[in-house]
């Protein structure tokens, strides 16, 4: 069995796949877009989404419609979003939530798996610590990308979380090459790992 | 001029329209399917929405798919959802956010316009007091629509924003009819009256 679990570890491990993270706002909306193949990562694309001065409902259609778009032009095998803070002010953390439901409903509107990374995780993740600053972000963004320049806050936190998702899907097919505590072994189902 | 101003606050005020009303929640989502024609309402649906026991992801997808279900079911001519209460605890109200930006984006998909209304608009429209009971808005509504008996608290909410937008309409027509302070006519946009 040893040379079949490995076997299938490396080609889970090893396989090239398009990663779209999103970092959700009502006004702007942060996306990167990258390619992993074992532990290389290559940039394609970042930028950001702006819902413009419409009512509510126009701005979430805008969000909807450009994050779906992403998903046609880019064909990503998965998708993961940042979790959002609960902002002091009530109000502000209704629009947030609205805002990024409609960033998630776009995502499956292509029946993308959808992964989740608090800013802790992703901060982590990309500098090593979980209380590191917007800046310390970027500029890990931008060596870990190759980056010619620093992209905009924005557009890093969403390089950022696809990064995250780069290195939990490394970490856990390393992990899902061992059996689980069942006996039978681990597999992941949407970022996660199911035994 | 009168004449002609009087024909066509006639004729908006007269034309039937069906109007789908969603009342948002993340486990339940009500809604509720009116015809309006002048000032006579008459029931066409009700009923709720349940997104289920998966992930986040996959239940704003199930009230993103089943909203726009019913906009190709009932064919509405308009939309209006509840604006939701600013919970005590900020994840709820982080999570109803998500799930109100999901059936929004429901909404839109059918390029419908959407109206929104705060519960007090709705409870004053149903019953004539912007602090009835929930049980007092289910008794007016079943009134109003002459339903054989109550409709459950969902249903009614999602029946009552229905309504409400109806009246507004009403009103708004009658509004319009009169010239407004910019000395041009006053026109309904999304549900609000712009000079």
């Amino acid at each position: 069995m040893a040379p079949a679990i490995a076997g299938a570890f490396f080609t889970a491990y090893n396989q090239a796949m398009i990663i779209l993270g999103i970092d959700p706002g009502l006004r702007t909306t942060g996306f990167g877009v990258i390619h992993k193949q074992g532990t290389k990562l290559r940039y394609i694309a970042s930028g950001t989404i702006k819902s413009g001065e419409g009512d509510l409902p126009t701005r979430l259609k805008v969000i909807l419609d450009s994050v779906a778009e992403l998903t046609v032009t880019y064909q990503p095998d998965c998708a993961a979003i940042e979790k959002v803070f609960v902002n002091v002010n009530p109000q502000s953390t209704l629009l947030l939530g609205q805002a990024r439901g409609a960033a998630i409903c776009g995502l499956m509107s292509a029946t993308l798996t959808v992964a989740e990374y608090s800013p802790t995780q992703i901060k982590q993740a990309v500098t090593g610590t979980g209380k590191a600053a917007k800046e310390q972000v970027q500029d890990m963004v931008a060596r870990l990308l190759a980056l010619p320049g620093l992209p905009g806050s924005d557009a890093a936190d969403a390089l950022g979380v696809a990064i995250c998702h780069a290195n939990a899907q490394g970490a856990l097919a390393a992990i899902a090459s061992t059996a689980g505590p069942s006996g039978f072994a681990l597999h992941m189902k949407r970022g996660r790992l199911v035994g």
